[in-house]
């Protein structure tokens, strides 16, 4: 029997992970299971896997949260502290779901028992990577990927030596507007933008494919959970995303990972690490597929794989800076207030009058950078 | 410094090897070189890589390889008995590469040893898989297969466990006749025959792979060397050759090797396994090759396959009898005595009339039954 917590439980993640977790329900003891306000769903999460403690994030709903789970004896508690508290108990795994800067905390705190981290919290490496980096070295800690294309990475370097690798080539599927012309993606609308071919996901992280700037956010994260150096990480675009990435050797062998677009399948390979686990997931069936196609990147009409991999090279503050710069841009996006490409060209600006900084420290300082491009950000968008 | 013995120094594998050790001649202390009778390019090649003996199968050769040796302190020696006295001698790493039933003697004599094998006689695992695998579990030697479908099966099982494995997919390239009708095929000549898409390849082994017995022989290679259940394991047409094999795991995900179609690949992970070394082949550019495709083995047209899947499920002498009638009926082909389509339905005749046999337990009875379906094989066709 194995002890998990799970930080944020509630969404796609978390709900995939839970899923798993049915599969051998006496296979698992549930510690914390955390939720950013959806106190109904948690409780009954927490009182259908037996959790220990169950917290909330929103501090306004710790009432609501602790009559959900009356009756029981499963702890309940809300708010930042509380989420770092129950992230710090120690368990054999923890899978950090959160999303964006309000995960860095409890990532770090899990981290800092030098534990096994399945990390599904884009942001984390992104804004905070060296920061991270740094105390998975310090502490002893494992970060296993969840996202597809690092967890594809991961499981490509099995048995061998970092510095054996000649390239990493992350896939990107191009996404639903691959075939846009310039004047085309000017006009393109929300709805065109989140109806991605391959995944079902969030609004915003749809909208991050459409502009490919998810694929240069993987570069980043990539860079640091891999260090194989900026140089050796390239994209290639790949419609059909069955190839979820890539690594290649110095003998000329290239390792790929394939499977279905479900992320049950990296979830199921980090909780099942280094063994595996049965997924309700359908065989690869190649000749069903007919065809793997593959694309270079055109960062003429997307050039966010460019800004990214820029940010990267500056290093300091920038990848911070361009995270938090495309989010606001994001929502201005599909809240209507901007074209579909002044997502890029608004991010461009943004980093363009950032002065370069040290790379942050500390998650206070990660915050502070993050808070501070966000309203840069606002401020430039609002005044167009 | 480590220390190799090459059976087969001459021949396309043992070339190719030797090219690889001449990237660093500092790395490579070379025991033993041995060849068929190509006494001359053999002698050169002792006296290049500094050899400790030099071995030649065909004994009236001895006196020639002796001269050509003269002045040297090489030990030169003739004969199986010889061959298998220097495949004994400790090493850390054996790469065999006799072609055909030659080399089994050598290959269980490296085994019997303990060491490691870098194994590219597939006749060794196809005619004798029970004996081989018996000896190399007793002796404790462990076996990297060269064949490149194989190694990319080796792999891509690195860090995972056997028990984890849902399917394992070998890959054809379909072969030169890949799209020809029944019709067509009777008509084939040797020459359309060995004109392989993507491997240069020495006659016979061009002939399997136009009719997939070599597809056929492979899938009872792989049914030796990663012992997943025959049900198991299945054929995939993938004419382009890029991905050489993969493994499916219960999790969903597959893992596949990708390269040039060039066996130094192959050879040199085994030669720097559990690290790699670099070849002097391409990186992989899948944006230049566009597209990969997949098809069914269509077994009306190409029963080869399921000739050996079914010999495979028999047991007992099927797989040496299978081998050995293809030698035979291919060899006949190639002399212009049958049409292609016959191939196929001469070893599926020598297949039926042959009693179902216990296995062989031993390199003798191993090498009865080849000769004995050998026989029967050629008075088949004789009396067509």
């Amino acid at each position: 029997m194995r002890s998990i917590t799970l930080l944020g439980a509630t969404g796609s993640v978390g709900t995939s992970t839970l899923d798993l977790l049915r599969q051998d329900r006496s296979a698992w003891r549930v510690e914390a299971l955390t939720a950013n306000s959806s106190v109904i769903e948690l409780a009954a999460l927490a009182r259908e896997f037996d959790a220990r403690i169950a917290v909330v994030a929103d501090e306004s709903c710790l009432p609501a949260l602790r009559d959900a789970l009356s009756g029981t004896s499963i702890e309940a508690a809300a708010g930042p502290r509380a989420l770092n508290e129950a992230a710090a108990r120690p368990v054999d795994i923890t899978v950090a779901a959160i999303v964006g800067c309000a995960g860095l905390g409890p990532v770090m705190a899990a981290i800092e028992q030098g534990g096994t981290i399945a990390l599904a919290n884009k942001e984390a490496l992104v804004s905070a990577g060296e920061v991270m980096t740094a105390a998975v070295a310090k502490h002893g800690a494992t970060l296993l990927p969840v996202d597809s294309e690092h967890n594809a990475i991961f499981q490509c370097l099995a048995g061998n030596a970092i510095e054996d690798v000649r390239w990493i080539t992350l896939t990107a599927s191009g996404g639903p507007l691959r075939g846009f012309s310039v004047a085309e993606l000017a006009r393109v609308t929300p709805a065109q933008a989140v109806a991605h071919p391959n995944w079902s996901m969030g609004a915003k992280i749809s909208v991050d494919s459409a502009t490919m700037m998810n694929k240069g956010l993987e570069f980043i994260e990539a860079h640091h959970l891999f260090p194989v150096g900026l140089d050796r990480i390239r994209i290639v675009v790949h419609p059909q995303s069955v190839i979820h990435s890539m690594v290649e050797y110095r003998d000329g062998s290239t390792l790929a990972q394939l499977g279905p677009s479900d992320m049950k399948v990296p979830i199921a390979s980090c909780l099942a690490w280094p063994r595996r686990m049965d997924t309700p997931c359908d065989p690869l069936d190649l000749v069903a597929h007919g065809e793997l196609t593959f694309f270079a990147p055109d960062e003429q009409r997307f050039p966010a794989t460019r800004l990214a991999r820029e940010a990267a090279h500056a290093g300091g503050a920038a990848p911070a800076v361009l995270n938090a710069a495309n989010e606001i841009a994001v929502a201005a996006f599909l809240d209507g207030q901007i074209p579909f490409t002044r997502i890029a060209v608004s991010v461009e600006e943004i980093l363009n009058e950032t002065a370069i900084a040290q790379a942050p420290t500390s998650l206070n300082e990660v915050q502070a950078l993050d808070g501070e491009a966000r309203a840069r950000t606002s401020a430039l968008l609002e005044s167009a």
